[in-house]
């Protein structure tokens, strides 16, 4: 396998916008690139700066050792690689057992390999088995780890892979990558995908490029919320937005700084109240909401802090500190 | 006014775990320090660096041109401050008039500068007009704003703080001091209060470090629980707490150099969708709750992440960027 860090060369299927801005960033790093689109106009542009538009699908899967999914979702995914002459379609009859009870598989984002009128088991063109797969199309840790067993019983490498960028950063520092499934796979193409942005390898399980995708998702989520919250509660005292923001950052890093100290109490199982104690926080949670309601904002954050602190509290967890929380995360609701 | 940055004397109440700390940082900066507690022991160890400690309260009280009162909660210091010949005790008739409908002065942690039983009108001890009070007791903005009013109506100059902090950092920048009330009160007396902490002066408006006190730990807890539910999805992939840290602190400190920016948009009115827009985000919320479900974690807070940006998007704001919730947070939940 060709592991120069320029002159190797790489496919893209799918030129949507982001799919557009990975082909960009691979011929801006001067990888002979090929592209394919469903709808061929959207190469254009990038075969005017330099890429070589595949004839077909199965023209696209065979031009370079490395290949890159882009599309809607997983079912875009099984339906073009099932289908369409790409070699990929399945045609062993009984695969879709794989699934236990419990998977969400028949929601809104399960994939469909084998939906009736997407399968022709009788095309047989030349199979991809010598290019990897790394699909970067957003999708759930079943969706990933379904697609790596398909992509396992065709005998094609494979790795899954999650954006956490916009179109413009991709090819940037700032544009992160994340991929799972086998390491060695990620090694060979390593150098070429560093081309995208910060690249990164979470571990052999290929759902955990989703799992680290939603979950850093939650952090953002919960950071702006948080931000959005004491901006209200500020501005009904006249605070404006911009007054507040830096503090609200400056806090926001250095809570952040103390995640890995945290995390080791997790691992320990163990969780003294160095700091402070958990029965603590709840008594300050309760000012939190009393403000809130009193200044006529939203409660439902602070209320649910809460009562997932109380619920930890009434378990006997009162005087540890706060990631013995971790128990009321990592269980339902009652 | 003496402005000198050491050898300006400072004078502590309440010696508790937080009040020793403060008075240990005055010694150390080269203050002179007086000191007073309830129960006088707690004193000795102090005495023994170098204090003063004073005979009364109301020695203590004239002792300094700066005095800080540390005591459990505002009831405790308008106990000791409005009775035992303190000079502060409060005689006129009508002044529990102030409070208007709408406050919650009758929740647990209202003051209660008269209630029956610790007010001794007849005490005539010398007042403490002469120093300045900087109450770093922890309460809300309805008690920092009363006591205020009531130290104001006694001539004294006063400033409201909240010890953003534990004791074993005080003394260093770690330590976030926030300060409220008359800007020239607070000019005077920084250099002084600087051996503290990091500290800083938010607007003249007494209540505003209490709200930006519960403001800074909405964000400290909502780091900490996205993180919690993040740890929590990865460990069932059989990702531990320190694997998954670095990369929750990595996006908590990326997200918040955002937080002044989208400040720009809510101080506009104006959110355009530039990076994202919030029915974008609602999908992927989506995926959070399945994923959470699916893995058997705790999907409360996704779930009050989606019915939050459900609610704007059902007011016509999905094509907005996610600031635009901004006016969900700022009214209470229907
Ligand atoms: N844009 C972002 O900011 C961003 C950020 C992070 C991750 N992502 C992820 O990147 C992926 C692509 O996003 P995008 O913004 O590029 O979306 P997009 O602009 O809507 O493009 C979708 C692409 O999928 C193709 N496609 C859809 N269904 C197909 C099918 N059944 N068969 C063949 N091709 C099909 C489309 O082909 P046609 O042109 O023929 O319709 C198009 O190339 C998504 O999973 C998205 O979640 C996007
Ligand atoms: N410790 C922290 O980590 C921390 C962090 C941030 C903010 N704070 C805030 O700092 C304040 C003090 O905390 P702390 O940790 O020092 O508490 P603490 O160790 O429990 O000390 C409480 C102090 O208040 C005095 N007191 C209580 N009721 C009184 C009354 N009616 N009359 C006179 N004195 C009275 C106590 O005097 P006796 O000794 O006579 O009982 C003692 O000096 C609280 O508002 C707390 O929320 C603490």
């Amino acid at each position: 396998m060709d592991t120069n860090e320029t002159g190797t060369a790489v496919t893209i299927i799918g030129l949507g916008l982001m799919g557009r801005a990975l082909a960009g960033a691979f011929l801006k790093a001067g990888h002979p690139t090929t592209v394919w689109n469903r709808t061929a106009a959207k190469a254009d542009e990038l075969v005017a700066e330099g890429a070589q538009s595949a004839a077909s699908l199965a023209d696209a899967l065979t031009a370079s050792p490395l290949t890159i999914l882009c599309l809607t979702d997983y079912q875009a995914v099984h339906e073009l690689l099932g289908a369409h002459g790409s070699g990929l379609d399945d045609s062993e009859p009984d695969d879709s057992g794989p699934h236990g009870p419990g998977t969400h598989s028949s929601g809104p984002h399960s994939p469909h390999p084998h939906s009736p009128g997407t399968h022709s088991p009788g095309t047989h063109s030349p199979g991809p088995a010598g290019t990897t797969l790394v699909n970067l199309t957003s999708g759930d840790s079943t969706q990933a780890r379904e697609t790596a067993e398909w992509a396992g019983r065709h005998g094609v490498r494979y790795l899954d892979g999650a954006i956490m960028a916009v179109p413009p950063v991709i090819g940037t520092a700032e544009a992160v990558i994340l991929l799972s499934g086998p390491r060695p796979v990620f090694a060979a193409h390593e150098p070429v995908l560093a081309a995208l942005g910060t690249v990164t390898h979470l571990g052999a399980d290929p759902g955990l490029a989703s799992l680290y995708d939603v979950a850093g998702l939650a952090m953002m989520w919960s950071v702006l919320n948080a931000w959005l919250q004491g901006t209200a509660l500020l501005r009904t005292a006249g605070v404006d937005a911009a007054s507040y923001a830096p503090f609200a950052q400056r806090i926001a890093a250095v809570v952040a700084t103390w995640l890995p100290g945290y995390a080791a109490q997790i691992d320990s199982g163990s969780f003294p109240a160095v700091v402070s104690a958990l029965e603590t926080d709840a008594r300050a949670m309760t000012h939190l909401i009393e403000e809130s309601e009193a200044a006529g904002v939203n409660a439902e954050l602070p209320k649910l802090f809460k009562s997932m602190a109380d619920r930890a509290i009434a378990a006997g967890h009162g005087g540890e500190q706060y990631p013995v929380l971790i128990e009321e995360f990592g269980r339902p609701a009652a």
